[in-house]
C-alpha cells in the first residue's frame, strides 16, 4: 500500500463557477479527470451542503473511489475555496504520475489565484 | 477551508479480522466511530474489491462526507495494511480533537504492529 498523496487547497476561485457549487458540474468534471488521468474509478459520491446561513451557493463534496485509492474534492463558494486529495497506491506499478496529472487537471478547472500544494509518501 | 487532516498507515494487521475484508463490519466500524468521535456523516460509500490473483480475502474501500469534511479508510488483507485519512475543516469549530479521537478509535480497531501517522494542516 506504499504511494503517493497530493494534496491542492485552492483560494481565490470564482465562486459563480458551476463546478463551485453545482454537484452535476463537479461529478462530470471529476469523472471526466480520472478517466483523461488513466485511473480507474470503481465508485463515485456527491454531496450538496445546504446554502450558508448568509446566502449564496452551498459548497459541495465529492468523492471518487479508484482501484488505486482515492480523489476527494470539497468546495466552499462562500469563501472561494477548494481542497483536492488525488491518493494512489502504487502496489503493481508506479500511478504517481497519473495522481499528478489528475490534481492539474482539476486546479486548472478551478482557476484559483492561490495554490497550496502538499506531497504525502504513504504506507 | 482551514482544517487539520491526519493520516495513519498501518501494517501488521490480522488479514482474518472481519474490519479488514467485510464491507459491513468495516461499515459499521467507521459510522460508529465518526458517531463516538462527534462528527457528522452525510453520506457514504463503500466498495469490496475482487480478490486478488493469488487468492484469500480481497480489500475494502470506504469513505464516510462528513459535515466536517471526510473520512476514508482502504484495507490490504494480502500485505496486512490499512491507511486512514481523517480530514476536518476548522470553519466554526475547531474539530482537531475530534479528527484525533476518529484517527485513534479506528487504528485501535485494527490492532497493527506498525503506525505511521502524519499530520497536514490544510487550507
Amino acid at each position: 500500500m506504499q504511494g503517493l498523496h497530493l494534496t491542492a487547497d485552492l483560494r481565490g476561485c470564482d465562486p459563480a463557477a458551476p463546478v463551485m457549487h453545482d454537484l452535476d458540474a463537479l461529478r462530470t468534471l471529476c469523472l471526466g479527470a480520472v478517466r483523461q488521468a488513466g485511473l480507474q474509478a470503481v465508485g463515485e459520491l456527491f454531496h450538496r451542503f445546504p446554502p450558508p446561513p448568509a446566502g449564496g451557493p452551498a459548497g459541495v463534496t465529492g468523492v471518487v473511489l479508484l482501484a488505486e485509492s482515492h480523489l476527494a474534492v470539497h468546495t466552499w463558494p462562500e469563501l472561494g475555496a477548494v481542497t483536492l486529495d488525488a491518493y494512489v497506491c502504487n502496489l503493481g506499478e508506479d500511478n504517481s504520475a497519473k495522481a499528478a496529472a489528475l490534481i492539474e487537471a482539476l486546479q486548472a478547472a478551478f482557476a484559483p489565484q492561490q495554490i497550496q500544494r502538499q506531497a504525502l509518501q504513504r504506507g
